[in-house]
């Protein structure tokens, strides 16, 4: 194999580096802290913004798109907000540049310097609200259903691609409501969105419920989240969808004349999922071979790999693809004929694994003469041969197959990987092994942090399932009215 | 109406803002020069997104993603490049805001200062040829093909809703080549995509053709670029595509082992199109009563808005309208119904005039009775009574018809207003009543220039065609060996 990755049981964190380095998705810029998205990863995440895009269309939301820098002032309007986001700003303080009079270089132009400093928007809450307050007079103008795909800056000290870089990708929904249980609604219904969206096109099962106080988004009143088991058992944040209440609201002064002709503040929401969706990807499927992207976000289906040693045989094959290549498309299968005679077929297999094609079919001179070819499938590596009659139906059958046995295996892995525990001995030692903790909690802050300090592990939500088990805390004894998932997380 | 704006006629310039406004295309943000597109003005944007990339990717592009950031190090390693962009470049200092020690409010922390400046990339030459530096080693690995959609920032000190704004949103290819000879090809090929699209999409004429040295990209050996008439008879350059030359290989170090074994630069190219498009599309087209939007590019292409006086009557048209909806929308045409009863059907009318919705179905009680349907076109502004029968295949040929009127009728404004001048009195009388002027040079900067200090008239290119006409300089009398396209732009 070209270009060998450690094995996940070695080095799982080296593991995810070189394989998103190798496999093509993504690599550090000379800029720190920034990634370059290269285009096989690019074409992945273009999958799933088509995906969601249609789903937030589908629920009545549309696409705008709001500037990319923040006045200092507005960031501060809402104090929770600021205090959230002050720590990681990129502040631009100039508009110009020039040649040094010395001749020493280009330097900033110390004569243009912007009267207020201007934030690289690290989220568009504030930026939104100031403009809703042109948009909104009544409650005729309400609901309003605004999707941003954009990037956002959060200058972190710590970066690894896709999971944490200073610049990255995501759409942020921004809404606003008439009641607060209409804005509610909304929170849920878009955490939903993200559910599906998790489950049924990443095939990664993940857990739904609300952040604690602790964990809630700076300026929200709830945050609710999904929650994936990676690989080594740690907890991964997949998506969050924030209930605003009606604090950025009141910061920029957003009212409406309701029904009864009374002035009201509007309600508000709002939700995100950026290209961190990337890496859970792949830390919750792939294995020590290389990617394994479920079916419905892989960009290539299906690679076909001609087997031949003459030119003759070469045709041969070729001309036997080229119907089944009409035919797989028709079926709205994305197929890759991978004639090129720069590399041998053991070689091409590896980098296919490597990239995490779903299904691989390889041809030759005497499957040719039986009618049949060599199918193999990159989830579960097991390959057969296979009549060439029916091979469509057959394929498409098999990427259905596939894309269930991805989430049933991730879904699996996590059951296993569960714990109910109730004492907090047992916390321990287990979070030292991995793996979700269920347990009771009392509901305070101060143990939260405590469990915290000494365990490294955080309370990943309060799961909406689950909500009637009562009992005492895992650490303070005290009583608590339902276990919560405690992990170490990315 | 509810929303009047100003005549053409009266005030071109403010038709244009108010219309853009009105028409919920786009507005001013808080942001000195920063727009907010509208969600109307984005689904558009959306529209040609979407046409693009589908083109981009036919002729073999890849999306990629590079970061917001440059270090400005290297947007000064290319001395040309950095001359063309250092008077307008947003600056990023600071990593981080605080809490002032005095209490008044949140500061930009001065201890959180960057090491090396960061510019917000005004375009992504400098960044992306310190990447392909790594990506490319051999001649196998070219042609690199790769596009991205970005937002970048110049920072204008006059701005204009989609024209011109500190903000903006594009595509910039950037591919890499082995030989001059390919990437020429390339830059042409990318031109002939963005005329494709101007002239079938948006049905906006274009003259192709050539900058003169004076209006090059900075960092080019050449700019090719496409030129639109305005309404007003200006010029707006509507796409550029850059032959690079080895000017970035060079700068950033990218060579490459050719077929023949030697280690050579890499030939470039660059290409992009923004939102000023939006704005190119507005000023072609739309007349005083609103937006005129090309079918192609119509967020909804036909609207249906039913006549009634009771309840029945809505019901009674409703049922007729539903299947008429499946029917269109099967054919792939985007249809909007609009049984609102906030607003009367004259409000209705004027609102999908206003932003541009090319056809008008209109149904009252008596066209249930007699099976018609009461039929409006947007560009000519007028109105049939067609049968109810056989409705969706009059709206397919319809819209294919209004697409190719646009088409005509901003074709024959342009030839009407390009005049063929040979003196420079000529010349001035003709520039202050609008228009394209076909006039001779003598090729120097010096005359290009005198001739705009006097009459504020640029070259917009030396067109593709027409180059066999030879002739005497307007300005001063030298040999010139083909009439160049003067006029005032935006």
């Amino acid at each position: 194999m070209a270009k060998a990755i450690p094995a996940r049981s070695e080095d799982y964190s080296e593991w995810y580096n070189e394989l998103v380095r190798k496999a093509d998705l993504a690599e550090n810029s000379a800029v720190r802290g920034c990634m370059v998205i290269k285009p096989y990863g690019f074409s992945i995440w273009e999958k799933m913004q088509r995906a969601l895009d249609d789903m937030f269309k589908e629920t009545g939301h549309q696409n705008a798109y709001f500037p990319l820098f923040i006045p200092k002032s507005y960031l501060s309007k809402e104090a929770s907000h600021v205090a959230g986001f002050a720590k990681e700003c990129a502040v631009v303080t100039h508009y110009r540049l020039k040649n040094a009079e010395d001749g020493s270089g280009i330097i900033v132009d110390p004569e243009a310097k912007l009267e207020e400093e201007l934030i690289v928007r690290p989220t568009s809450e504030t930026v939104i609200w100031s403009t809703y307050k042109n948009w909104i007079q009544s409650y005729r103008d309400l609901p309003l259903l605004i999707n941003q795909w954009a990037n956002v800056v959060r200058w972190e000290m710590r970066t690894r691609l896709f999971l944490r870089t200073a610049e990255f990708l995501w759409q942020e929904g921004h809404t606003a409501h008439a009641t607060a249980e209409e804005a509610q609604a909304e929170t849920r219904q878009m955490l939903e969105v993200y559910a599906t969206f998790a489950e049924e096109w990443m095939a990664m099962p993940v857990i739904r419920g609300t952040k604690t106080a602790n964990e809630r988004f700076a300026g929200a009143d709830d945050t609710l989240c999904i929650e994936a088991m990676m690989q080594d058992g740690k907890a991964l944040q997949a998506g969050t969808s924030h209930f605003l209440g009606q604090n950025f609201a009141k910061a920029f002064e957003v009212q409406f004349l309701s029904k009864q002709n009374k002035l009201e503040y509007v309600w508000g929401t709002s939700w995100g999922l950026s290209t961190r969706m990337m890496g859970a990807l792949v830390m919750a499927h792939s294995d020590d071979d290389g990617l394994i992207i479920p079916p419905k976000l892989a960009p290539i289906q299906v690679v076909i790999v001609p087997i031949y040693r003459s030119d003759e045989q070469l045709d041969a094959v070729s001309e036997k693809v080229k119907p089944l290549m009409t035919e797989l498309r028709k079926a709205g299968i994305s197929v890759k004929y991978d004639n090129s005679d720069s590399y041998k077929p053991g070689y091409k297999f590896a980098e296919y694994e490597l990239r995490g094609v779903p299904v691989r079919l390889a041809i030759g001179a005497r499957d040719l003469e039986n009618g049949t070819v060599e199918m193999a499938r990159r989830d579960l590596k097991t390959k057969e041969t296979v009549p060439f009659d029916g091979l469509t139906e057959r394929i498409v059958a098999l990427l259905d197959d596939i894309q269930k046995t991805i989430y049933q295996k991730a879904l699996a892995f996590r059951e296993a990987n569960t714990f109910v525990i109730d004492t907090f001995d047992d916390f321990k030692v287990q979070i030292e092994k991995g793996g979700f903790i269920m347990a009771h909690w009392d509901g305070t802050s101060e143990t939260e942090e405590a469990i915290k300090e000494q365990t490294k592990a955080t309370i990943r939500c309060i799961p909406f399932e689950g909500a009637n088990e009562s009992g005492t805390c895992v650490y303070s004894g005290k009583p608590s009215a339902q276990r919560v998932v405690f992990a170490r997380a990315y």
